[in-house]
């Protein structure tokens, strides 16, 4: 007889909430959870589609990335909130013959969630003729009225990205791309160069070591899922400003810097392409170099990009100092 | 040009935000949510899928009954917690042409937290290519310490349950039957009866007037989802102890009670059946009229249906005093 779905949830996903009192080891209908005294929670809720959002292939480790992805994505709200992982609540739309590859999915989530510091709290789990689909509410911890919210900035504010842009599209690029990109693009960026995109794409990781100095010093922020130029341009609209992006200010990892020389890829591509899961964060100019400092010292480097003027909309320059024209700002979920 | 995802969401989900300071109007990446001094939050989720959960044609009629579905089994899992809404976060996948049913699918949803006393505090939105589904994440309120539990029930309690049971199966029943029995059923029931049981499969009403009752006298409950027996089973697993209902004390409507009258419908097929969203509570005996009689102030009839005893398992006995064969508890959301 197959294993039902209370025996499916005790043996796969109750260890998950081991830890978190509130969970009832997933033996109850809700979970019960409170913010320590001085503290709010900070939720968020992100669904990812099979072959939208990641790439399955009814595989345990394509599974594993999956359930990463799907955490990642949820933690890095977390993150630009300036919040600490907490718990979250996980619904699965499993596809039949999940009994392939579910361990494989269970795997990934624990060791990302070990990784994030943050445990399971509940959910649920629905059979589906359809596609894998994985929603998750994520909830972060914040002292009271320290969230650093979206549409807090002020004209004069610089703009400040963490790690590096494009590389999740270039990764993307190539997990779609023919073998004949393939080959081309392991020419001029060699295996090494490749695997690292590859796994900005498929394992992205929360810019967790930025909170603090968020919290410490940013004026709004968010984090880029949509691609930096549309999420630049929702920051600078919540706060009443324009935004101003300087396209050779943008930092690059040595891959993509190679493609973009050789015309592989654009500036336009990579400040558009999303899935980034950096923090856009807008820092007051006298509190730029130590919200850098204390970046660094937490082992997360940022790096100063743009500003936020009087006005509205979004302008890219290029390094000529001409404006950039992007045909979209970014990815919009219905396009 | 068709309206983006951004505008689409100021548009139609922020007006359901309103009254939430901490949803930011949808405009931030994430709500700040703080149960108020000596209170916590009761946290559940569930995901309904189109033709799984609720039948969808595309019609703005039946997209409202859909969201009103699926708040209405996310709340009711806060009722039988005996918490009272608060907020909740909604993530929806929306296949091709959502333009022409979208607004009676936010309709649906402003009715039903109007109703239920709740807002929207955040979620996603995301395309698919294929089924119409809804995850809600809904979020309630409880006093400390006083959340009802799954666990907590004791042998010798009674048990206790709200409504009427077998309406929703019935109701799924002629939805997903052929003119003939849909015929056979009306001349039965009559076209007010039909109406009731569609009604209680399309358009759950979660047991909200119950918890008031269920915080003061019960021992443990949940909501009745995936079948009255199947359900009972978990209560009592849970709590350490085994389950005994009587057949002939379950509370059923009066179209109900024809259909069983005439063998169209059979004790096992209203216990199994689910989608009832009724409470079944544990009790003290001695607690149980005072229950009986709190509850019915709140204008909700509950009925004693049988009690824990000692041991494990599960029994339902016929008017007779006979065990009732059960091909199956309840609904496995992976058979």
């Amino acid at each position: 007889m197959s294993e039902n779905e209370q025996q499916m949830i005790q043996r796969l996903l109750a260890p998950l909430a081991s830890g978190l009192d509130g969970a009832f080891g997933l033996r109850d209908d809700a979970a019960l959870l409170s913010p320590p005294e001085g503290s709010e929670f900070v939720v968020t809720m992100d669904t990812l589609i099979d072959a939208r959002h990641f790439l399955f292939d009814g595989s345990p480790h394509s599974a594993a990335m999956a359930a990463r992805k799907a955490l990642a994505v949820n933690v890095s709200d977390l993150a630009a909130k300036g919040a600490d992982p907490f718990a979250y609540l996980l619904s699965i739309a499993l596809p039949p013959e999940h009994e392939t590859w579910l361990d494989g999915f269970v795997k990934g989530l624990e060791a990302a969630q070990t990784e994030w510091g943050l445990h399971l709290a509940g959910g649920d789990t629905v059979g589906t003729g359809g596609v894998l689909s994985i929603t998750i509410t994520a909830i972060g911890l914040v002292a009271k009225g320290r969230m650093v919210q979206r549409s807090t900035a002020r004209a004069g504010d610089v703009l400040m990205v963490s790690g590096t842009i494009g590389d999740a599209f270039a990764g993307l690029s190539v997990d779609q791309g023919n073998q004949k990109l393939v080959n081309e693009w392991r020419r001029q960026v060699g295996d090494e160069g490749l695997a690292h995109l590859l796994a900005r794409s498929r394992t992205p990781t929360p810019r967790l070591k930025l909170s603090h100095a968020l919290r410490r010093h940013a004026t709004a922020a968010l984090d880029i899922s949509d691609g930096l130029a549309l999420d630049a341009s929702r920051l600078a609209a919540a706060s009443g400003c324009a935004a101003e992006i300087e396209g050779s200010a943008v930092p690059v990892s040595e891959p993509v810097r190679l493609l973009l020389q050789t015309g592989q890829l654009s500036l336009a591509d990579i400040v558009t392409g999303g899935d980034d899961y950096e923090v856009l964060a807008a820092v007051a100019p006298e509190d730029a170099a130590a919200f850098s400092k204390m970046a660094l010292d937490d082992v997360q480097s940022v790096t100063r990009i743009g500003l936020l003027t009087a006005g509205s909309g979004l302008t890219v320059r290029n390094a000529g100092g001409k404006t950039v024209y992007l045909q979209k700002w970014g990815w919009d979920h219905f396009s």
